[in-house]
């Protein structure tokens, strides 16, 4: 996508250099765009776990390329999806990333392991962004048909956290179907959650929205029901980090609040995913998805822009403690439809079967 | 209540100087403890406007003793209702208080108008005083028997915003219940909503149950159902800033979202309030109750402590928009019951005319 009018990815080979990864250091937007060097395995590590990148899909694309750095280093394949494995818990695309890098690695005839790394990570970064573009393509027409029924309003559009193109390579899940309606001219407005504790959606989703000039408008996490209640939302679409077989879906903590306020509201509740964050092998949400715990200063501690700096305050009494859950899982049955790259299905086993037949 | 060590309300005449009122600047907590002298009608009005004081049965209190200060000013009554009236739409206490006002200086014998309005505002704060202390009376049984299902372990309870004796003059609403139990040496935990975006669970909750050594944990506005869905919240208590005679309930933006959580997850759902937020004109929240909607500032801004200093940070893009409802409306079916100053009963009509028989 654009970013000051230039194209951009999130992740990439360094022109100059081919030994070293660039992202985007997602911690400073919106205030600052600042591109990294990955060099190190571990430096792959950290930027996954302390969250300068982030999202699903990228964060599987990164452990791809985590791989490639490690091995490069001279560190054996093991070590490297050993300490990967670890770097965040519930988002399934990791795992899956580092499976694809497993079995692409084991079946090198070649002998050559990094360049055999290398062309793995680049050909997960590939798939990820023909999957979200495809998302795009199929969820294009929810929006085209609301904007039929809105006669000239705006289709208006509720997500939660970023599940934008900053989540992904390019397109993002959510914002798949959002970029691609209003590039073809549909009048449509976004209600961007801010997405406590970590903001993605104040500071990601409504920078990315931003950039591509899609009217958008910054809400707490509190207000989505209000609106809803009061036919402000024409639909809600959300990414995912994990998916179960039955369709249950963990994604950015408070993601399940949204999901009952659309149910009792009857507002459409979509689910963007690649297929990649399926977890075949899980069968309930709520029972069986680990749910990251992260450190109570995130909820304590807050960071914006103050005299053109960026700077972190305290917003609780400094003895209070806090908790903080990533994610939180939203049942099957109050999901309306997942829309993925092989199209639009229920979140049952067999529907999502019926779309990936193989598992 | 205490404040390090020593006996507080939250509004009271100034010792040594009769025509003036005196509270907590709310604005600077949970970082500084700040008390301002209010001398004039207008200083009342700005109060509450930009919230230096908040909360339904607080916000009436101070409308009471800002009847007096205009007064004592030489401003006329009907100035002095109209200007009070405006300063904030949604909790019924702040009319109810006015209407006490002007029924007590219209019956005022003496023709002492000024005596008249000083004992009509503080006869309003001890009404709220003893009401609050009633509904902790009525609502200690519910955690009574939590305590004995729970054998040994705390009873977690969720609070949204601040529904505690800053937000009235003593006790609290909510947590009138909590502070009862504590004191009786129930074993019990809170969960403290942050509540974006003026963050009064985060610093004003936190902070008065902190004083009182009651232990909490702040969460995010967004995790409340993923504790709900594993068990960890035994009971929901929030307040209300104005009930309807058919029991749907105006409360801080997000309750809403709170009590779906709870009834999906059949976890209690209860409203502790004084009748005087009950506006018996209205029976239905969701179509009648005008609700606030406040500066866009409130949400890309927030402040908080760094280097000893409170700041304000910026959250979002600078040109993005913000929306700031400030209450959203809980229908009454998510309701398990309402704690009033007269015992608890049911969110419906004919229940709650079984305890307030006039209306």
């Amino acid at each position: 996508m654009q970013v000051n009018g230039k194209e951009q990815r999130t992740i990439w080979l360094k022109p100059e250099n081919p030994s070293v990864v660039q992202i985007i250091d997602q911690r400073f937007l919106p205030h600052k765009f600042v591109i990294e060097d990955l060099c190190t395995l571990e430096d792959v590590y950290i930027a996954i776990k302390d969250m300068h990148v982030r999202g699903a899909p990228l964060i599987g694309a990164a452990a791809g390329f985590g791989v490639y750095l490690g091995l490069l280093e001279g560190k054996g394949l093991e070590t490297c999806i050993n300490r990967l494995r670890e770097s965040r818990p519930t988002a399934r695309n990791l795992f899956w990333a580092l499976e694809l890098q497993l079995n692409a690695l084991e079946q090198s005839k070649s002998g050559d392991l990094i360049a055999a790394a290398l062309e793995c990570a680049q050909r997960i970064a590939e798939i990820e962004y023909e999957n979200c573009k495809k998302i795009g393509l199929y969820g294009l027409p929810l929006i085209e048909d609301l904007a039929k029924i809105k006669k000239g309003n705006p289709v208006n559009i509720l997500t939660h956290c970023n599940a934008g193109w900053l989540a992904c390579i390019d397109y993002g899940t959510a914002t798949s179907p959002i970029y691609q309606a209003f590039d073809k001219g549909i009048d449509l407005h976004v209600w961007v959650d801010e997405t406590r504790p970590r903001n993605q959606g104040a500071s990601l989703t409504a920078w990315e929205l931003g950039q591509h000039g899609i009217p958008h408008t910054v809400i707490v996490d509190n207000a989505g029901g209000h609106l809803m209640q009061h036919g402000m939302v024409d639909i809600v679409i959300v990414g995912s980090d994990r998916t179960t077989r039955n369709g249950d879906v963990a994604n950015k903590i408070g993601t399940y609040l949204k999901a009952l306020a659309a149910y009792d509201n009857n507002v459409p509740f979509y689910v963007a995913l690649p297929s990649s964050t399926i977890d075949w092998n899980l069968t309930d949400g709520i029972s069986q998805i680990p749910i990251e715990e992260r450190d109570d200063t995130e909820v304590k501690y807050i960071s914006g822009l103050v005299d053109d700096e960026i700077k972190q305050i305290l917003l609780t009494p400094k003895h209070s403690h806090a908790a903080n859950f990533a994610f939180d899982v939203t049942p099957a049955r109050f999901v309306t439809g997942l829309i993925t790259e092989r199209g639009i299905c229920d979140a049952n086993e067999s529907s999502m079967q019926g779309l990936f037949p193989m598992h």
